[in-house]
C-alpha cells in the first residue's frame, strides 16, 4: 500500500491529499432550505466523526440558506451544484469551503469559467464529480463507461487548468464496482490532483456497506484515494461509520474501539453472539482506539484475546479475562460482560481518553 | 481481475478451484451433538444459498453425530477438527466430504499421516486452515505474522505432498486485513492448490461485513481465492448473504435482485430512504438476478434507472417507472412501490424464475 502522490488542497480547515489522513465526508439529507434541520444534521455528523460535509443546493432559496448554515457550523462545507452555474456563484458568495460540480450538467465553458474565476478569487477548491448515471448520452457513446468518465473528467480538468485554476479534486463514481475501479486507476497517473472515492447509489446499509467496502477498499489498497464518501440510503452517520470501518480495516485511520469476535460454532460453550452484541453496545461509550476480543473457545480464543488490548476467551460456564497478553482474572459467565467492560474502561482512562 | 490458476478439487458435489464459480460456504453454530438442530441449520443454509457447510467436531460424541447429519442433508459437509487427529479419522469414517485441520494444534507428523492416508483412501480433500490466533507461539517467533502463517502452511503442505496427497485447500486467516492479504499473496504463487478466503473473527455484521468485504474483495480483485467464508458473530445465513454481496459487487457471482438506491440529499422530494427500504423488503421474494433502481431526483435518477432492469426516478409527488431504458409509466408517489414491484415481478416471470 504505497499511497499515490497527490497535490494537497485545503477544504476549510481540512487538508485533502498529499500525506494528510484520508478524510471522511458525508452529505446532509435534510432540505437545505430548512436551515435549522440542516445545521442540526451537520452537528450530528461532526459528532459521529465526519470531517467535511456537503449540502445539495438545488435552487436559489437553498443557496440563500448557505450563509446562515455556514455561520452555525464548524465543519468545512461543500456546496453540491447541478444544472445552474449561478447557484455555484451564489454558494461561493455565501462563503462555502468547496464546490462540487457535475460536468455532465453544469453548463457551457463560459459559465464554468465564471465559476472558476470566482472560486479562484476565494481559493475555494472545486471537485469535478463525474457520475456514470449523469454523463450526457451523446458523450463518447461507444467507449466503455470507465473511459467515458475519465475522458469527461480530463476535458473539464484541462478547461480549468487553461483558466489557471488547480484547486481541483476529482471523483469518478459508478454503481458498478469494476467500472469505478478502472476509472480511478486510469486517471490516477494522468493528473496530480486528490481523488475523492465513492461507489454511487450503493443502496441500503446491509448491501451498500459491502459494495462500498469492496470498491473503496480495493482502490485504497492500491494507494488511490484521498477522501472517502460512502453513499448509503440511510442516516449520513451510517455512511461515516462505514467509511471509518473501511479505513480501520486497512490500518489507515483509527477511531474508537475495534471488536474482534468469533463467529461461534458447535464448539462454543457460551452464547457468544449475544455476548458480542452486549459488549459492542457497551463499547459505544468508549472513544479510545482499543482492540477488544470476545472469543468463544480455546481454539483461537486465547491467541486472539492475547493480541487484543483486552479480551475474553470463554470456556464452560466461565471465561478468562486477558489484558495485553496476560490473564488477569477468571470469572463466571454471568460476570464476563461487566469484567470485560471494566477493563476496557480502565485502559481508556489510562490512555487519557475519558468516557464520552 | 485475472484469476489465479488453481488445481480444482471436489468437495462432495461442489468443485472448488480451477474455473469453477467461487463457492460460498459457512459453518453451523449449533451444537453438533444436537443432530436435529444441526440438520435444520444446514437446511437453512442451503435455502439461503450456501454451497458447502462446515461443522465443528469438538469431541467423540460430535464425531458420532456426523453420520446421521450427513444422511439428512444434501450440502457437502466438512468436519472442522482441532487437537485430536482421531476425531478426523472418525469424521472420515462417518462419510464427510471434506476435512479442515488446524496444523497449529492437530498433532505430530505420524498422526497427520494417519489422517492423510484415510482421506486419500476416500478421495476426501483436506483444508490446511491456518489462523493467526492459533499458531504455536514458538513457531518462527521473530518473523512477521504473514510470513509465519505461510511457513506453517508450506510445512504442512510439503508433509502431505510427501505422503503423495494433493487434495489440498489452504486458508491463511487473520483478523488484521493487511496481514491476511500479505499471507495469501505470498502463498499464491508457491502452490497450485485452491485457496479458501476469510477474515477471521471479523465481529458483528455491521463492522464484520465491512472488514470482510475489504479484505476478501481486495484478494478476489487480485484473482486470488476459490471459495469464501465470511465469519460473523451472527446467524450463518448472514455470512452467506455478505459473501454473495462481495461476489456480486465484483461481478463474480449473481444471486437475486440488486438494489441500486441513492443516498438521498437536500434535493430529494420523496422519502427515498423509506421507499428503498420498502422496495428491498418486497424484493426479498424475488429470485431473479435483476437490477432495480430507486432514485430520488433527476440528477442521476433517470440515468441510473435507465441502466437498471426496472427503476423509478422520483420527482415532486410522483415518479417515472423505467423498464430497460424506457419510461413505461408515471405514477403518484403513493403508487410508486406497487408499480415498481409489479414491473419487477413481470420481469422475473418473463425470465422464468417464478416467485419463490
Amino acid at each position: 500500500m504505497t499511497r499515490r502522490t497527490s497535490k494537497p488542497l485545503r477544504i476549510g480547515k481540512v487538508t485533502v491529499g498529499g500525506n494528510a489522513p484520508i478524510a471522511v465526508q458525508s452529505m446532509t439529507k435534510t432540505d437545505t432550505r430548512d436551515i435549522r434541520a440542516t445545521v442540526n444534521q451537520v452537528k450530528e455528523l461532526e459528532d459521529c466523526g465526519c470531517e467535511i460535509v456537503r449540502v445539495a443546493v438545488p435552487d436559489k432559496e437553498a443557496a440563500e440558506s448557505l450563509a446562515a448554515i455556514k455561520k452555525s457550523v464548524s465543519l468545512p462545507l461543500i456546496a453540491d451544484i447541478h444544472f445552474d452555474y449561478r447557484l455555484a456563484l451564489a454558494a461561493l458568495g455565501a462563503g462555502v469551503d468547496g464546490l462540487r460540480l457535475n460536468p455532465g450538467n453544469i453548463g457551457d465553458k463560459e459559465q464554468i469559467a465564471k465559476v472558476v474565476a470566482a472560486a479562484k478569487e476565494r481559493s475555494v477548491p472545486i471537485r469535478i464529480g463525474i457520475n456514470a448515471g449523469s454523463l450526457p448520452a451523446d458523450f463518447q457513446p461507444k467507449a466503455p463507461m470507465a473511459k467515458r468518465m475519465v475522458k469527461m473528467a480530463l476535458e473539464q480538468i484541462r478547461l480549468m487548468e487553461s483558466l489557471d485554476f488547480d484547486l481541483i479534486k476529482v471523483s469518478l463514481k459508478a454503481f458498478d464496482v469494476p467500472t469505478t475501479i478502472r476509472a480511478y486507476q486510469m486517471i490516477a497517473d494522468k493528473i496530480p490532483y486528490p481523488l475523492h472515492l465513492g461507489i454511487t447509489e450503493a443502496g441500503l446499509p446491509r448491501t451498500g456497506a459491502v459494495r462500498s467496502a469492496t470498491g473503496i477498499g480495493i482502490l485504497l489498497y492500491q494507494g488511490i484515494g484521498d477522501t472517502v464518501r460512502v453513499s448509503l440510503s440511510a442516516h449520513p452517520c451510517e455512511e461515516v461509520f462505514v467509511a471509518y470501518e473501511i479505513l480501520k480495516s486497512l490500518g489507515l485511520r483509527q477511531r474508537g474501539p475495534t471488536l474482534v469476535s468469533c463467529p461461534s460454532c458447535g464448539r462454543a460453550e457460551v452464547d457468544i453472539i449475544a455476548l458480542a452484541e452486549a459488549v459492542s453496545k457497551r463499547l459505544g461509550k468508549i472513544t479510545a482506539p482499543i482492540r477488544v476480543a470476545v472469543m468463544g473457545c480455546v481454539v483461537n480464543g486465547p491467541g486472539e484475546a492475547r493480541d487484543a488490548d483486552v479480551g475474553i476467551a470463554c470456556g464452560k460456564g466461565k471465561g478468562a479475562i486477558f489484558r495485553k497478553g496476560s490473564i488477569i482474572n477468571t470469572v463466571n459467565e454471568k460476570d464476563l460482560l461487566e469484567a470485560l467492560i471494566a477493563e476496557a474502561e480502565r485502559i481508556e482512562q489510562a490512555l487519557g481518553c475519558g468516557i464520552g
